[in-house]
């Protein structure tokens, strides 16, 4: 039967991809459903894509979770906190796709979000799951807390780089522009498609949360504190994020040199491909797969790096089965879609 | 009656605007419309969307060119250089929409078009047409290069800040996002709807060859030489830019003080705004304004301005009526809507 | 300084087009403005395309309105009855581009809305204001009701061949496809760009209001009462209103038949075009226009007429003002716009 | 292994999801991949999207194709009648996803395409595909035709009403709105983003070759000839097709009585899912799922049925690959998937 799996959430948009997945997942069963609003009423009422629609959503409550092996918690910010410690404490595997327990320390949790964590004494227990740059540690991992999109479509693109000496730690500059999906399922006069199709927008300029993410993800990867500018824009349309990443190069670099450090780095990663021409969203909608390339501006004696992954797949759902492999000594791609769909 | 208007390269995008703002111009009139491989057919034919359909496009040979006052240029790229220089020689005040006289120097032309300049003797003739920014040199010229609409956009956003001081020459970086008509109407594969829809992409990553105008734009406009990194992106819609523009702060300063250079920049200059809150690129669709904002990044001690115009027409047919105005001694907004359509 | 206008409703997609399209008229002037929710704050927060955004949204209540020489009523279903009457009885000339009084008999209402019409001994006062129809009824009047977008599409399309008696009264089908700014800006989970994009989808089968609207306008067309079937269709796109119709043929005809009807009855109509190809949504999108073509299907002897408009213009406030120029003795055109914006 | 599958015409859209779908299916091995102007390169230069890139596309010459086991040919129209002939006569199971063998007679050929059928004779040999209907003629089959997208939408919504007498012959109306993927890759200037993305327009009026497959379909459903009035419209979406097709009712018939006998035809049909409210194409993208619901308009006593389904994998690749499942003797939903992908 595999082992047993709920899924807190799983009426939003990043839930129904970890259900679609999991349905389809030869190692993992759905056993639990949960959801906040839309408790008590038919999946299908939220995901009406999606078979066996008729399982009925029960609630976001970690009390109510049965004995499972794995529970992903794909909840609003501020959320999953205290329903994935309990969870935890209760011997589960829990994966979260949401943001409460990705910063290392509580300080940068505060910078990031505004306000003290609810229990800053959990986070050195939970990994943060970016498997290709991370993988040693999610292996067997009980807690872990799955990246952020914006995060890491651009930490997959700078972390060799930085890694390898290759660029400066100052002077990151990204621009990341993502679908709308990455803003959820919620009721907002800004996510109307009279407010989004044909049309572009910057947000969040200075303040986003995830620029904190990324430092962080960055520091762990280089093992030096950065400071980064990071401006993310949304797109008209469904799926996609695109961050262009540019830095100055720190010594004396060619276009060659930045594709051998990607893709070495990504050698053992099949979820990764490094190219030779601009990556497009669409070749990775459906997808868990990113995709890489790199210039050298010989002008300014920059790097570009251009990295694109559906956001609700590699970017969450995806990443967060692809951490949940790994934790329980699976292959890492088990259940994974590596062929987008298209057009 | 009005001054009389001939405009070659009726047929695309570009020149199909500039119908349409000449025909409820009240003081030019169309005299003559120009085609290529649509000559001979009625205008309707290439724009349903425009009343007059049944006037014919004629040829885009400037001899079949008869007496104007003004003559617009809406050809491709080295189409307009020995077309316009004919143009003048009648008399003839010219606006040309194309990329041919753009630059100040043959050098310049050569490194952003890889081919010497077939009239290199011409350039200085020429004025670079951003009323903004060269409102006095426009006033009565006869030749004006009107700029492209990604270097529309990022001078106006960059060239006051640096004037004042504000930004640093080096270490400039431009994400430019741009709707797909900025591309005109050639039959591509990589323009029909199943590539552009539900994707972005970065493209001409390090060698597009707007990267040497804005150099030269801002050169003109600060007196110092410089080096920056520009990268354009394709977005899914039809018309719209969003240039996000970042530099490192040459001094001590606010948001305000950014604020403050932009709007007395633009103090006399009726299309432009500079607000509080990022820019949406809706807002400008079917206008010729220009929308600024700008940010203080602390951390990184940088500056991030965001610039969005209507490419088809700030940046492109509305911008050259506005230099026409300008040539002609009439009001620079005669005949120019500031009211964008929306939704 | 020329007539003075009251627009109530003035936030929404239709209100801001009558705002727009007044700000540019030589005989109209804005002299108030009110919005419900967004009364106190300036026109700017609900239309940043629009100059003058600096001018407060004042309150709905008729009472507020002074005394102007027209009113536009762009309200929601049912706010306008009680407003439009009380405004009319001050002698100011109201058009209604709401529903409240388009029904020509309080049976009719009762029919499409499920409810008694509050003010029933009103209905005979109001004109219905199409004027490609009912021209005559609209010069001078003093209380207009605006066809809603289905109808102005449909009515186009069937109205002449009706009166000919080409086509039969019973069988007609209409297949319409909207944008989605016919349904305002709600903030309704199924209008998010998540929810419209990439995808169609009918709506109100069987039951949508506008149904008996559009048998209203037939029978007043052609003095036989019928039955129709209608079905409204959402379409992933802003602005744009395609009805294809059909029905049988009442009698032996050629397409040049039908055309040639179509265009006898709209020779004196500006805003209405017949053409011989299938017309595209866009070709209208920014226009008052409404373009018409039509064909004979020899093999199940029906008739085939497909109509497009601009449904936030010629389908509510381009025909609002239309009207209101009629209603003053304006030349019908004035102020409105019969080129579109492409691409 | 599986059996070893050879796919024809494999860089256009539908090639590229018959590749995916057999890439993934548990029975079936691609052993050939042949393609017309991209013979040559490899396959990922045509489907960035899909793993195994590095294959080459060899020829469409069905000389060169191997001996396998099942040969989909993805091939324009009037191009896979002496392929698939030819492939056929070596044993090779054959379905062809293009139009050349799916018409019943040379004459209804000729009426659609306009030309004689280059084979005619092999017209009765071929087996016209669409399992929910015709599910018995297909199992151990050799040669297949797969219906067009928009007669499998319209066949699976009438089909079953004909069948038991609820609607009548004539009178059928459909209108059916598809997504561009359905108009394949070709490079035409009214497939370009700037002449879809936010229009919608009719095309065929009247001509459209899939009306005589389409009544073929229901007369060989039913048992009787009949002629009905079909008009295809262009949407600005990638994927997705919905078919709104309305007739009068034969007898009298409650909504209840159109979804019973939807649901009693398609019991065994694992595809088809009817439901009680309209339909919405998203669901179904990247599913090979239809889903239907039925209308009773008591008023003109007609049915209106609405049928959704993703041209590219119900309407074409995913039909094909169900059909070849059955041909082989396989469970009809081997490698097929029911999720659709959303949003």
């Amino acid at each position: 039967m595999g082992l047993r799996v709920a899924i807190l959430g799983a009426s939003g948009y990043a839930g129904g991809e970890v259900v679609r997945l999991i349905d389809g997942h030869p190692s993992f069963t759905v056993a639990y459903l949960g959801a906040h609003s839309q408790a008590g009423r038919p999946l299908g009422a939220a995901h009406p894509q999606l078979s066996g629609g008729e399982r009925l959503l029960a609630s976001n409550d970690p009390e109510a979770v049965p004995a499972v092996d794995v529970a992903f918690l794909a909840l609003p910010h501020g959320a999953s906190a205290l329903t994935g410690a309990a969870l935890a404490r209760r011997g589960i595997k829990v994966v979260d796709i949401g943001s409460d327990f990705r910063m290392d320390t509580a300080a940068r949790y505060q910078e990031a979000y505004g306000t003290p964590h609810p229990l800053p004494d959990e986070l050195p227990a939970w990994v943060y799951g970016l498997p290709e740059l991370f993988r040693a540690r999610l292996v067997g991992a009980e807690r872990v807390a799955a990246p952020g999109c914006y995060p890491t479509s651009a930490l997959l693109a700078l972390a060799p780089l930085l890694r390898q000496g290759l660029i400066a730690e100052q002077g990151i500059v990204i621009n990341a522009l993502s679908g709308v999906s990455g803003a959820g399922r919620t009721l907002r006069e800004d996510l109307l498609f009279g407010a989004v199709a044909e049309s572009v927008r910057a947000y969040g300029v200075t303040t986003h949360r995830h620029r904190p993410e990324i430092e962080m993800g960055l520091e762990l990867a280089c093992g030096r504190p950065l400071r980064l500018l990071f401006t993310p824009h949304l797109m008209p349309m469904q799926r996609g994020m695109l961050s262009t990443c540019s830095a100055p190069l720190a010594r004396e670099a060619t276009r060659a040199d930045l594709l051998g450090a990607l893709r070495e780095a990504y050698a053992g990663s099949p979820f990764v491909s490094v190219i030779d021409e601009p990556p497009q969203t669409r070749w990775v909608v459906g997808s868990n797969r990113a995709v890489l390339t790199a210039y050298v501006d010989a002008r300014t004696q920059s790097a570009v790096v251009l990295s694109v992954i559906d956001n609700l797949l590699k970017g969450a759902a995806g990443q967060a089965v692809q951490c949940a492999n790994l934790m329980c000594g699976l292959d890492e791609t088990e259940g994974l879609p590596w062929n987008g769909i298209m057009p």
